[in-house]
């Protein structure tokens, strides 16, 4: 119980430092009048949708609410199944603790989105106007805006799930909470994504194409759209994706510690393996904070420099969080030393996955000696013989790309296994994200510097300016790339430690693929999130589609707008509607079928098949995320290279080539990929949750 | 044993009747001398590539050779269960058997591609010439060349399965022949795909795009290698992947009739229910020839007549197999009349996936009533807000066409084991194949339509001629996308029965997904169709850029090419050996991959291991080429719909975006795609044969 109080007390001075860097961002200067104005826009665009969408999930939190105390803490359907693990003590009924849970999981999500997402959308004009100043004070703004979100999401996760499980001390009850955070993660991250990616590619599409503008252009009516797209997708939708990841793996691993024991053998809280996942994510707390002071630069640092001074601090948080972790579990006798190893593994993995993720998306590549190896550069000279080469070559990259990841997930879980059994797979996955706190904050500091970049183009300020975000935002773009690496990696493991979860609750304890009911449920699982993002696919071409259509009705409509004729002012408001419209109505699809899919399946074919499908799921899924991800990122980057005046430069075939394939890897790294985490957790919670019923 | 014997001779019919139609079809007058100057370049083309391609093949083989004799026949590792399969009749010990069946597959695989190939390359002028006098008479030529593949391909599977099956009676020895089809049906399918789209996409993007040229311009160097490509692709490789998929279930389900009977029960060579593949095989070759007959048109039929003849002819020789197998079952008092209808199970998922192709890549589309769903007019519609859109709308398209498939597979799969238990999975895929002499009739065709396009348009003959020629091919393309259907459908269901005859060899009766091995085997399993796609479609964007450099080097030094100037013709030649070159170089590789994968697996991580990699990597390579196939028969067939005028029509913006997802979709549905079929089935049989080993 002490070590657990310890543990929120990390979880609670990752709050307050929070706080202490919110008012750091706010009491900066916020600029002149233009700068604010955009600001403001921004600021009025991302509340908007945060509002539309917090409406929506009200209602759906409500209706999961009433169907989890119906079905589970009160068994109406009085499952024997249930019964018998209330007996146990594995799932409550003395009230409805798994619904109110998972209200709490689900508001603590959105609180944690909406933090950040508010700080971000203020850290934007404050990271502009620093930026004047210098690069090293635009990245200490930038990034402390990153390192709410990160604070803020850890902070919570951890209070919120230890709170639970020292008043219940009951694996279902937390697992309430992860399936509310999951809700709100799926909504937020699918919603978000195909927002981010309508406005985005409707921007680019009649703006950079057909109108000739530039990007950021303050004519163009989708800008603002694209700049509040930044912050409810990449701000609020990764935070509320590693949110989930976080609290999926800690829940997992409990889980697994309580529901691994004998059964009939007596339990307690203090439960060394159940302490350990949240000790470890307090340790991971502190070593972040720690390392958050790490990251500094002098102003006349080079993007080396600048990617550099944040590995000090990732690699100090790492180092920090290791070696405190390693303290803990020797000083404890009941813990063998292998455990160490596990978390070691799992930060490896994330690492491996992550690195991966960054050869495969930069131009820099690898290079051992003379050989060397660079896929972006291969795509940008393939844009050289026209779209489809650009396309082939993307493509093929992010498939064969998807093998050292998948490597270091087969070699994760042989190690993790060899040292712990199959928990060693639920705390590897705690390990990578036990720094989530300092990872997160340099993967959302890069939308709060791209937003900068397009508040300086639209402000008119100085050329400098501009450039300086853009260094910034080049680094978030890689930064970016590795931390998607570790959001696929963390959800993988996570799920497979829920799956694990899973069959000891349902104790359906062999999922034989040659018994055609898991099979069947294997190629069904498979298909899903072909399916699922086949269908987030297809929403951002239609979201973007009536961008599309918009931004050439005001420039056909709004005269003197496209010549920019002063004081002609897009009609942004508008456009940030449309894509805000748009998006949650598509989300509502795929919503469905994340949360439908497995409970049809448990109820229609029973619960092997189930465990298949979560099986299935996850092995394609996988795949698909990362080749997704890699070939977006592969993309966008070659594009830049050619920017960069190769293979003709900026305004050759070769670039416009290379646009298109930007434009199709925007919705594959920011939106079907990323939501594809989503769906792996959540069909796995959802199993976890309703399994029982299945038997 | 006479049972077999007449399904033998059913296989010599159909030899005969090819035979017969081969003549008839070379009787036919070749047309004029720019006519036949054209064919003989198509013809020479390919003949050096099969030269080329067989030279390789025939060190692989005999290596190959080597090793099925030393490890398996002669069990030089002394392996236990090798010599205790052995001691049971499930594999040899007293010659080189297994090995000599593997090199009999081969040269049968070989044989039917060569003899296919080289009647495709005479009946292509002679189509052409015949769409002079009027569309029947170009029908029946085309028709009966690709028929000639159709009953050769059967016609030398099912002598070659039997003649094996009667002299050796042993599942390994037929085995060998599977996986000697296999081996030749890699490199045909990969070195052909390759072959085909790096020409077919550099003669489009210099070509077309470039140049400004038409279709098939005879100014246009690489138009004679694209007229080879789909013969060495079209023809050769299907045929190779189908023969592959034919010998493949039939020897599944002998080996699942065998393996299945209880150790120690005696058996014989006239066990009903390894008798019965071979019975329907036979049945379904007379049914295929008799529904042949059934194809003949009127001179003014459209396109909706010329598809209900091919049908009248398919439906027709299906539902004479039925009735045959149905009297036979019905009179062989030990099998249960339920294995009628897991035949009838695997005739009707093959038609439901070809439909459900068809649907996703016809621009008719379905309709019921006033609602209309179709996705290849919503991607023409796509492509007027540009490239990047088409792409976008084709993957999305591609991604959810996954799901009738899927689904489909998956209540075959309950189906067939309902009413006869793991064997009925590899019966549902004979019933499914037995008709192949004609479907693959159907499908051969197309390629020959196409290149007797293409020659009609190089030799200036009248436009009524490719006109024709013209309905004929856009027939093949919709007869083209069900056949791949079923390619796919078969292929998987092929790999499942052998992954259950690998779990009967091999005792290892459970694979199971909690198990780590089993689970890491699946993910480095799902991992291969991805890292195997990414290879082959790498490979085609390399070959087709060597491809683009040599016809722009044509252009650039042939004085007058361009222009047109009368007697100057391009050095095609040249161009095809590029092509050929390029192709099999890039097919080593990936070859080497899908048969050193099972092996490598096999020997590291054992047998366990290695039947989950088999399982992850049907689950995942079923999705993906359905995902490949279609997306690509959707975008090539949103670009005819914008050809036919509508949104802008050829030349607008539209068109130009349409082109790019055409483009891009060659290598998804001729190259990628199909090649996993192929990986699936051989990585199956390569482990049922090596299995033992890894015990």
């Amino acid at each position: 119980m002490d070590t657990i109080l310890l543990a929120v007390a990390a979880g609670g001075i990752g709050l307050i430092a929070a706080a202490l860097l919110a008012m750091r961002v706010l009491k900066q200067p916020q600029g002149n009048d233009e700068v604010r104005d955009i600001g403001a826009l921004i600021q009025e665009g991302s509340s908007a949708f945060l509002r539309k969408e917090y409406s929506i999930l009200a209602l759906f939190v409500l209706v999961i609410f009433v169907i989890l105390a119906a079905f589970i803490d009160y068994n109406v359907l009085n499952n024997d199944m249930i019964n018998s693990l209330a007996q146990g003590g594995a799932v409550t009924s003395d009230g409805p603790w798994t619904a109110i849970a998972y209200v709490i999981g689900a508001i603590g999500s959105g609180l944690a989105g909406f933090i950040g997402m508010n700080i971000a959308v203020r850290g934007n004009t404050r990271t502009a106007t620093a930026a004047q100043s210098g690069l090293n004070k635009a990245l200490q703004v930038a990034f402390s805006t990153g390192a709410v979100m990160g604070l803020t999401v850890v902070g919570i996760g951890i209070i919120g799930v230890s709170a639970l499980w020292i008043i219940f001390e009951n694996p279902n009850v937390i697992a309430g909470f992860g399936f509310g955070a999951s809700s709100i993660a799926l909504f937020a991250r699918v919603g978000g994504g195909i927002y981010t990616k309508a406005a985005d590619v409707g921007a680019d599409l009649v703006g950079k194409v057909e109108a000739g503008l530039d990007e950021d252009d303050p004519r163009n009516p989708a800008v603002i759209a694209d700049n509040v797209g930044d912050n409810v997708g990449d701000v609020a939708g990764m935070g509320a994706d590693l949110f989930e990841s976080y609290v999926g793996s800690i829940i997992a691993t409990i889980s697994l510690a309580f529901l691994g024991i004998a059964s009939g053998a007596s339990y307690s809280l203090e439960d060394p393996k159940a302490v350990l996942p949240i000790v470890i994510a307090g340790i991971g707390i502190i070593s972040s904070i720690l390392g958050m002071f790490l990251v500094r630069t002098g102003d006349n640092a080079d993007m080396g420099k600048l990617l550099w001074t944040l590995r000090y601090g990732i690699f100090g948080a790492g180092g920090l969080a290791l070696i405190g972790t390693g303290l803990y579990i020797n000083s404890q006798e009941a813990l063998g030393f292998d455990l160490f190893w596990v978390v070691v593994v799992g930060i490896i993995v994330g690492q491996v996955i992550g690195t991966s993720t960054e050869w495969f998306t930069s131009y820099e590549g690898l290079k051992i000696g003379s050989w060397e190896f660079n896929p972006v550069k291969w795509i940008a000279q393939q844009s050289e013989t026209g779209h489809p080469s650009t396309i082939i070559a993307g493509i093929s990259v992010g498939l064969y790309s998807t093998v050292i990841p998948a490597l270091a997930i087969v070699v994760g879980i042989f190690l993790a296994n060899e040292l712990a059994g199959l928990y060693g797979i639920g705390l590897a996955a705690v390990g990578m994200l036990s720094t989530l706190g300092i990872t997160l904050a340099t993967d959302a500091y890069g939308p709060v510097a791209d937003n900068a970049g397009g508040i300086a183009e639209q402000a008119h300020l100085d050329p400098d300016v501009r450039e300086r975000t853009d260094s910034l935002d080049a680094l978030g773009n890689t930064t970016a790339a590795t931390g998607k690496g570790f959001a696929i990696g963390s959800a993988v493991l996570t799920a497979l430690a829920l799956l694990v979860a899973y069959s000891l609750v349902t104790g359906v304890t062999t999922l034989d693929l040659l018994e055609p009911k898991v099979l069947m449920g294997t190629v069904i699982g498979g298909l899903l999130p072909f399916l699922f993002s086949g269908l987030t696919m297809q929403a951002v071409g239609t979201a973007a589609g009536e961008m599309i259509e918009e931004v050439r009705r005001q420039f056909r409509e709004i005269p003197g707008l496209k010549e920019g004729k002063p004081g002609v002012k897009p009609d942004a408001a508008r456009a940030v509607a449309i894509s805000t419209q748009g998006s949650l109505k598509a989300m509502v699809i795929p919503g469905l079928v994340a949360i439908l899919a497995p409970i049809a399946i448990g109820s229609i074919m029973g619960a092997e098949a189930l465990g298949g499908m979560l099986a299935g799921s996850i092995v394609s899924g996988f795949l698909l995320a990362i080749f997704m991800a890699n070939a977006g990122g592969a993309w966008d980057n070659a594009k830049k290279f050619v920017e960069l005046g190769n293979f003709g430069g900026k305004g050759s075939d070769t670039h416009a080539a290379a646009v298109t394939g930007d434009t199709v890897g925007d919705p594959f790294k920011d939106t079907s990929g990323p939501a594809i985490n989503i769906l792996l957790k959540l069909m796995a919670i959802v199993s976890l949750i309703f399994g029982p019923l299945f038997i």
